[in-house]
């Protein structure tokens, strides 16, 4: 098609067809405007891979035109990505006050705080970006300060939800704006962008008050020390935790860096109602009779490094798991870390500790952040768009958020189910999807961005599964051609002192295979080495080892 | 402690604190018998390891002891051990009939069908092994021909319960033999061995009939073709698919290999009933009407190389998924499993079929074969044993698995929560838990068992994450010292064309360590290179490869 210069263009760089790494982009004109940054991360599959972050060549090659990077919430699938992003463009970020506190610490962290543009609003703020007025509203979700997002473009309204809920009684005053949403379908929405994480999950999503009345419960019942876990950005339920500390007269400890760091953010900066002399140090947990403790930490999710997971291997330098303590996951396993979050339980279990968790608990220590098929139905009814993308969701969920979408009147059609990179142009009011932009996974390793290739990834999963043959193979060829002993090296394929006749026989292969191949070039040589070890090796061990020779010659 | 000649001793090789790998030893004096040869999938932390099994030292070591291997089930957590057993003991076997035609698929491919000896038994048989007699009660599960298994000692019944469910209207007449149960119990019960898999659940295990009745119904409602995955263990929900198919007048067709296998053991002995004409070969498929075909098929666990996963990416040569096709999850994802499924849940709403699957469906598609907390609390009511001892599960299962048991009566102090290689001694009616035998998990890597040391695994892990560097030098020691240039292979690191600079870095970096390090010893000046080298890539990368310096003196 050919673009005239009054269309509207939006596509995600990131967040379809997938939960991760966010970023969505919204053009008029000459004028573009980010939504979120996030991060990702890697499955099994990428071997050593740290994070996956959008592909933003496309940003890159437009980047006299871009205006601004307006976030609407801190949750790492949203923010995760900023470092990097700055490394390569330099753009003014936007986001609410507890958001740019997490910001900031991620800045710090790089060294990047200097040399960024923030710039504090509200959900009350209005900016003007060219031809795009942004505006926006308050929505609950399970972190403090969220907004979704207004965009006034001459074709018309253009919604960006955020992550959202319905949550009738939040804590804190994080109340949904729903008044001024209203208002924004009754002035008329052009293309509604909503977010899809629970479109799979009937109902309505409880509310995080229920959260604070079982965790309440628990603390009342508790004989001992509490151990109770939640994600560090959950300030809300944080606030909760809070509250039941108080009222049974308990005293209260906070482990891991992303605790203590988000907590003081939040304190700092009015999100979080810390009374003083409710806190203490771990290193005096020790001090006080146990039913007068409650530890509060990061590792809900099984990570290996986390403060829980030390604390159920007895690996925590200053507190220590002993029977009859209580531990509580006030959190979920997100999908994948499911037998990490029952190794701990176990070990727990195994400590004596009365452990609280996810199946087996009625008591729901854990509520969702991301509304459900009402929440999502209830926020399509209030804007009531012309087009819908739905996004922020595997494909299933994108599907069934098209479904919700036409069970309240929006037409099929006008459902737009995009991958990361597509684009829809509207001109005129007529909506169409026909081109794309690059946009992919960035890898992150180590501080290399983008740097490892498909190749490297291929030789790690071969290294990982059978390990590798170094095979050295020395030609002295000053006078008369000498072969030496090759030197055949394991590693990660067989323990080389259990297998010296395999290594011994390997080296027999070597030299046989040398000689026969002295007057062809290196490289066929190294070729046929490679086939006939190959077919040795598989044949005595089924394995399938990388085999790298190395011919020296002198 | 010393044992006398009269001691019945109890213990576990695997199946305690993992799901998967069973294997039991019931021992009075000299008479040995082992009950199920299991196998487990690794997790992804054992790279490349293809299977793990018990550790069988102790078995080895009193190898004339063993009278026979009793086999509960043909599940793989039962059986999958059974040709590595064998090929270290030559013990014979005893199962029932449609387990013996599992084992046999397994004998015959590992070639070992000729010099096992198979013995056929049923839950009628009485078998005698020196003091120990030994005799049987039908049990429902997941699969067809379920035992439990008593053993009539000197010392009193031991009873065992093999995996089971209380499923009242099962398929295919495979009831629990409660009657049975009941009278062993009458006689006295001195220690009862239970699974504990869905000790965390309450209530009791839904019959395989509503799975059946929910099959039916989605049958009917499918416009085109039908694909359907289940285990093809689950001979009785294949007992339902037949049934669907014939009431919806379709023809059924076979996809994968341990489909075909394991039904047409099930139809040649007797446990499926397969109407003549029913069945068509699967390239047939394309020459029928889609609203004709169903299709029945492996890979409901998102096994990446099973038919389903390569339906879901058109990777199958004679069935094509299309529009409007249905495709049916008939079996839960196994906890560690369920982002494979969802993976392909996704592809498969990609190319627009009509997908049930898991959480979103309120059609139950799945029931367990475990029994939840009643069906548990009626075996051990049932029985009414003296002494407990808690098996099949994680720790948190086995302590549960205490508490129900304790609910009905049983003493908590006669409840035993052991680890593989624990031993429960009982002597005049009297149980202590005081010794230990080994016991542990070994490695099956292609075809060697038990080679793959933790250093092999510890090497794969560092290979994985971040690749290696061979550095080999060649020092030429003829005419006066001449160090060569070195040559530096990555591999798995950073793929050489993008990174000349680094590697010609290290080179120099390397050169200048050799030349320092002349009169050493080459294990000094190896030490040398790996800090020297490490140091300067992980500054540069944050990134920590193997290092392996190759030093060639001529």
């Amino acid at each position: 098609m050919t673009l005239s210069n009054k269309t509207l263009s939006i596509f995600a760089l990131g967040g379809i067809n997938e939960i991760g790494k966010n970023m969505y982009v919204i053009q008029y004109a000459d004028d573009i405007i980010i939504v979120d940054c996030g991060a990702k991360f890697p499955d099994e599959s990428l071997l050593g891979i740290d994070l996956i972050i959008p592909d933003i060549d496309y940003l890159q090659e437009n980047k006299e035109k871009i205006r601004a990077l307006v976030v609407t919430h801190g949750h790492e699938d949203h923010i995760g990505g900023i470092p990097y992003f700055l490394k390569k463009l330099n753009v003014p970020i936007y986001a609410t006050r507890f958001t740019l506190g997490l910001i900031e610490l991620k800045l710090k962290e790089h060294k990047l705080f200097r040399t960024t543009e923030l710039v504090q609003i509200n959900s009350d703020s209005n900016l003007d970006f060219g031809e795009i007025a942004v505006s926006f509203f308050r929505t609950s979700h399970s972190i403090p300060d969220c907004l979704g997002i207004v965009f006034d473009t001459p074709e018309g309204k253009v919604v960006h939800t955020g992550d959202f809920k319905f949550d009738l009684t939040p804590m804190n005053d994080q109340y949904s704006d729903i008044h001024k949403m209203s208002e924004i379908g009754t002035q008329g929405v052009l293309l509604l962008i909503s977010e899809s994480t629970n479109a799979e999950r009937p109902g309505s999503t409880p509310s995080e008050q229920l959260v604070g009345e079982h965790i309440e419960a628990a603390f009342m019942k508790a004989k001992r020390k509490i151990i109770i876990s939640t994600f560090a950005s959950n300030v809300n339920r944080i606030q909760q935790i809070v509250h039941a500390t108080l009222k049974t007269n308990r005293k209260l400890a906070l482990l891991g860096r992303s605790m203590v760091n988000v907590v003081s953010v939040a304190v700092e900066r009015g999100y979080l109602d810390l009374p003083d002399g409710l806190l203490i140090e771990s290193r005096d947990v020790k001090y006080l009779p146990p039913e007068d403790v409650v530890i509060l930490c990061t590792g809900s999710q099984g990570e290996p490094l986390a403060v829980l997971s030390r604390l159920s291997t007895s690996n925590h330098r200053e507190v220590k798991v002993l029977p009859d303590d209580t531990v509580i996951f006030a959190a979920s396993p997100i999908p994948g870390n499911e037998k990490d979050v029952s190794r701990i339980v176990d070990s727990f279990f195994q400590m004596g500790a009365k452990v609280i968790y996810g199946s087996a608990s009625k008591t729901g220590m854990h509520v969702s952040g991301h509304g459900y098929q009402e929440d999502l139905k209830l926020m399509l009814t209030l804007m009531k768009p012309k087009y819908f993308i739905p996004i922020h969701g595997e494909y299933r969920m994108l599907y069934l958020h098209r479904l919700l979408a036409e069970s309240v009147g929006i037409e099929k059609d006008n459902t737009f189910i995009i991958k990361n990179g597509d684009v829809v142009d509207i001109e005129n009011a007529l909506a169409r999807q026909t081109r794309k932009v690059p946009a992919g996974d960035t890898y992150v390793d180590g501080i290399g961005i983008g740097e490892v290739e498909d190749i490297v990834l291929r030789d790690r999963k071969q290294l990982s599964e059978d390990g590798m043959l170094v095979i050295v193979v020395t030609i002295i060829k000053t006078e008369g051609t000498l072969v030496y002993e090759p030197n055949t090296i394991s590693r990660g394929f067989v323990y080389a002192k259990d297998s010296a006749e395999l290594i011994r026989n390997v080296n027999d292969i070597v030299k046989t295979t040398v000689n026969e191949s002295l007057d062809g070039s290196i490289n066929k040589m190294k070729k046929k080495i490679k086939k006939s070890v190959g077919q040795y090796i598989n044949t005595e061990t089924k394995r399938k080892p990388m085999i790298l020779p190395v011919i020296i010659e002198v």
